[in-house]
């Protein structure tokens, strides 16, 4: 909205007690906050269904319900906590009895009350191993408090590609697919190869020795030779999320 | 499709002159591309409207022809040929007079007769610098071979901020924008903030020093503050455009 | 196992009541882990013997012996747990009374009633110095595991060379080496030029400062100047088992 | 063959010239390559059948034909060039008109008249893409001059499951199976996981960007969730093959 | 300067033709390049007096003129480019008769007819050997062209500590000092430790083996135990003369 | 101050009880700490107002506590203790009752009795989110114990940058910008790119994955396409502070 | 000694009872630790007066105990632990009352009975801040322990170069330098600048952000523009004083 | 030499024309160049007898013989010209009749007319393969113009231990061991464990693949598992026979 001082402006203007030119000079002084906001309204409504997002693991229980308090008064996008320790996510629970708790995920989501999210469709999360489950249910409870429907795959790793072929068609029927995997970070590439969705690659930091931290995943995803895959950052369920519902609700201005 | 071999088992088996369990074991024994080809026909149905890619640089103008004869006579998608020289650009053009030389991106686009591709929206490409043009062009040129419409927007650097904030109308009317960025490539970043587009970031390797060769700009955009972004591998332009086909192509099965 | 659908399928065909296109269109339907089953036997044939590994570091007792109990019920091969700690070994031991418990490698194998491995040779397992063992140890308990007859040779430094020439002999009379090593895991070149065998070289995580947790020594290993010397993930004593393994017992087809 | 001093010695000692405690005492201060060689001849021994190899690459076409040919009076295993280039590969067919050349491979093999190489079996050489066919046949010819049959596989990439799911059997039928790959390096995951025989993964710098020269391959090699691979440096195909024959050749002592 | 269609939207407002209201909803829409210019006056006064600069490395001599006789047109500050090719620098002299050529540092300087830079003080630029001079030079060239005096001082090893402290006078008597060096770097600390002058570090990629292009120097001046230095990427000589140039040339608004 | 040592040397050539020639060959063999400290004047003068800073993580309190005595005894600067644990600071506040706490920064200022600074100005410090605070406020501390004033910005990240160009002319409004970052760092280009201030960046460790402990920030910075950003070590306010101070207090002699 | 099966076999062709080529064929086959041992006798010779060291972090009290005793049995010299914990230093010295414990090292020094060390010269040990003393003191503690006098220079930061200075001929006094230095590491340079002694730098793992550990100060050393300077890992004083011990005590033979 | 100026002053004060007061100021305020030098004479002292080193490789010939002719008129220490271009090496030897041209080193050294080294003792430099053969020649070319007699060693790889065992008693009769190799660099463990000689280790560049030129080696030989070896960059030969030199010449003063 803009400001009240420009209103004022014009008014006087059309009043006559502000001559065109003076009203010029001070439109070049005011402040950005003011037309800028104006201005930038796109942004606003850009993040309309958004998540607010609190990266929660090095705050205070209070600090985490404080920072979710004010947020869900300022907008009606749901709020999240990732990585979550167990006291503040008791904190929260506490706080807002409505609020969903993703365990694995170290995942709460708050919702205002007047928020409802259009259905979006359907995003696969695939994942190899159990170990990659925390960062598969990051994405996979992010995009569902984002409106999508999620359908998970887990243990569908390379070394048994038949588990893998058998859900194909599962992978198809969906709008966008999201592969989380450590190691060598090979089932990104395969899944890429067998369907036609996005793939949104999450490479995770299970592994040792030279896996680096996540580093021998990332490195393999990007270098994919199934084309048209993207990746995000080591262990960012969180973004892949986010990206996927980039692709689900953006529509064309 | 299925066998051959496969329908003539069964007519065996109809008549009478295989038994179920002769069947069986014949079936079990099968060799993969016979009963396999069926099991993936949603992978032949995935290719369908994919570029068929050759990397040109380190091959002579006659393999390329030869590659790209073979590849239009199997498929009905177009033919791309990525960083081609220019000897070989020349014999592309006289061997294929309909073809497409996008020169920046040393790009050499052939179309088989009856392709018709389906118009599918429209995809911004977004640079900083002159520099990144190249990258940048192979992103818009595979994205056009595709079937999507390009719009392209350059020289819009992160040290002038306005000229960003006068496209962002641009960047929302289009279903996916793509941002070919080298340097410390924070124009990912910025991109991000303000739309609720998806976001496809190419780092390249323009730079020095420090930027070894696109580390620093893949680094950066891995670990961009606005949510929902996802990164190719450095100067894959030709990848971010088949991502962003994806994104527009697909349907859910 | 071909599933019973296939089989009803082609008594179907056989009684007439179902036609050979229509039978054609079923198969083409068929979910892949029917089919694929069929066509992946070998898959599994490959995995009989073959460890059933659980990298118990992260999981509760609880999980890790769940674990066990459903792998032993789904296979005859040897399940292991690596990397197994204190409580949880207890945990093995008290639900698995005949497990082996290797405590310098957190190794726990548990055997199924009816698992009788084959004798399949020697393998000798070789480190340098003490602070390897627990990688040579999960090397050897592994290999045992697996059916191999283990010749553990310790503290032959390179520093003392006479240690080493002193024991040629029994890395020639065995099938395969594992050699263990950290720091600049130069032993591994030392074995790789006396003895004709296969050497499997596992780089270790011991040093500090610029060995930078195994590097040092994975890439010593990488570079030897010993031809024919292959390498596993820094700390992989029980990928080198596994490795040695593929060597003693694969029989080709 | 011990040397002439020793026996001399010994002959002393039989005739009485020299007593036992002096004959000791020389033992001990005779130079090692003649008491050393007659320790290590189980060192030599090991080296029979083994390839000399010869790095070409820096070096002038006289200097390598210089090497080879005094190669050739010292051993009767043959002699083999790598990474030779043109004008050196000419020199060396000109001096050993029997030579093999190997021309992807830049590989060329001499052997001594009297060599005669035992019949090793079968390993398989697979490959992605023809990018990495050079490090390929450097693999295979190095492997068919030592002795062992090569099975050839090439182009089976990790995005067409069906063409690697089709070749199985061919890999089962192998002693052992060295796969060639850049990029991501996955190809190493799904064969491990579909054979049993010994697999060799040999990263190739087939890639661009954040390959970083076949860093990206190699990590993911030594990552993988395929258990038992082992891993050579990257692009060192001679190195896979030489692996191999210890597998094929050795025979405890 | 604020746009046209601004001024006649407030004078239809102050001739009552168009109400506060309607004028509220017209300013929210007017596109951001006419009131974002007005906005961000600053930043281009801001870059009055900076250089504009054109890498000429990889362009040709005919596209480094154009460029540059447009940014004259646009701009009253001087032009740069750097890293300029032989017959690029010439045809830059050709074009502009008054343009300055620093061979070593491959930069030329072009300054339009009206263009007086204030004087700003002086800057030192000192460097360790003759290899670092290019950099040095780089900084000194664009430092003058921008209006400094620069005091030049090389050979100052840091193995020849007396020639460092013979020329503390003159460091101290400048408003900022660049320190170039290679190798280790250690030049940065020294100089830092003996003046209180505001010390910018260039690392330069002069070097060989572990010094990697220069990152052995860059890691150095950016760990300097003489506090308050600053740093800039690898052979940034440009860089830091700006830098240098924000120092003396900025004064608080 | 000169050696007593010097002065009888000087006193015993005007008696004459010491040649001149004697005098010239005892200067030459005096240690280096009696003349030097002469020449090295400027050096101590140079650390006037500098702030003696201890590192106070790994002391024990009573540890810091005496040194901080001892340095309040030599110098009139400023004392700061950094990273100081909590019982630290309370020892340094029981010991120095007028000492400043700051406790976000783990910041203990102590003054000595006669410190006056001179008024130097206005510095920025600006972040873009609530975790990178503790380093911005470490270099907020050590500004103003230097004697700057401090305009705090925070919470101005990349992905709003409405609040951005809303601190515009703060920024320039200041002497000095010290911008903190972490994840990918951008915000440093930015704030290059809206104001001809001294920029002085500080990565920050805040990430995860692959910002590699503040690894991509910190090469992102040093790659900025805002010319003239010069760039700190990770974290490390206080440096950044010293470098502002530099500044804002050097005057060249 | 050379083994009594040698002795034997010259007896017998001595008696005539083993011909010359027997006794060849004989000798031809012993087996490499007695034969070895004789041509390997330099080679223990070499290790007295080396220390033996024990790498006590991650052992038990009682397992350092037991092998400090083992040791002191099999040889004269003495037996260092290095990175002693607390209860195991104690538990040293309760076992062997005249050990030394040098606590700032974490070292303890156990000498046998007879163990007289001859007199070697001094070296010096120096280092710049506090923090880096830990190592400095494993240098000297080593050194000393092995006879050497050391030289304790601290506190000499490349900040105040007096201090350097005026340490030059204490420097110049010694037999070696160790310069032990963390952070940019360029103590190492300037002491090789001012001192013709050796001089072997200790990079050291202090420092935090881009130090990487010491990999800052380590790459820094190994470039140093001082000729001549060589460099252990990082914080291994041991291994320097080890170095510095080469150079004292060796003698060619 | 002290300067006239401290002359004139001590003359001043023996007439009484100057008080010791003023004389005292005066001295504070000398430049440091005048008194320093007298302070630094050690520091020239010291390089008596060091090589005097010039880059050659990117130097034109003029340039080199130009430097060259100034160093041998300042200094009586032999000059050498580093990796020297065929063309240089020829005009150095056309202008210096007497100069040695090691061609394999490509290294120049010229002897002033009245230079006469002492005789230093004997040092080995020892190497793996043909191919470090220029960085070894580099190290014996260095040692021999500074004064010592080299015994050189090649073709030393550590898998023929045999070859190493033969030269023991030669590294033993040197006052010094320089190790020279490339790939896993583990000659330099094994020298090291062979002799009590200092060890002075240089990894070379020679390798491929993820011996990332010269990293490999370096690290190994940084992680030598054999205690007291040090250290140079890589390639370094120059700078370890400087090294060498340092032993055999320096005399604590």
């Amino acid at each position: 909205m803009l400001s009240e001082e420009v209103k004022a402006l014009l008014e006087a203007v059309e009043k006559g007690t502000v001559t065109v030119d003076e009203a010029l000079g001070r439109l070049r002084r005011l402040p950005v906050e003011d037309l800028g906001f104006a201005q930038l309204d796109t942004h606003r409504e850009l993040r309309q269904g958004f998540p607010e997002a609190i990266y929660a693991e090095k705050k205070t229980p209070e600090q985490t319900v404080a920072i979710a308090r004010r947020m869900l008064e300022a907008t009606s996008a749901p709020v999240l906590a990732t990585r979550v320790p167990e006291p503040t996510a008791q904190a929260l629970l506490d706080e807002f009895p409505g609020a969903l708790h993703n365990e694995p995920a170290r995942l709460v989501v708050v919702r205002s009350r007047d928020s409802s999210l259009p259905a979006l469709g359907t995003v696969a999360v695939i994942c190899a191993g159990t170990s990659d489950l925390p960062v598969a249910e990051e994405a996979a409870g992010t995009a569902e408090a984002l409106g999508a429907v999620v359908d998970r795959i887990v243990d569908v790793g390379v070394a048994g590609l038949h588990r893998l072929l058998a859900v194909q068609d599962r992978l198809s029927a969906t709008r966008a697919v999201i592969v989380v995997a450590g190691m060598e970070g090979a089932l990104a590439s395969l899944v890429g190869g067998i369907t036609s969705a996005p793939v949104i690659a999450v490479p995770t930091s299970i592994g040792y020795g030279s896996s680096f931290d996540g580093l021998a995943a990332l490195l393999a995803m990007l270098n994919s030779c199934a084309a048209g895959i993207s990746v995000t950052n080591i262990d960012n369920g969180f973004g892949a999320a986010v990206c996927a519902h980039r692709m689900l609700a953006h529509r064309p201005a």
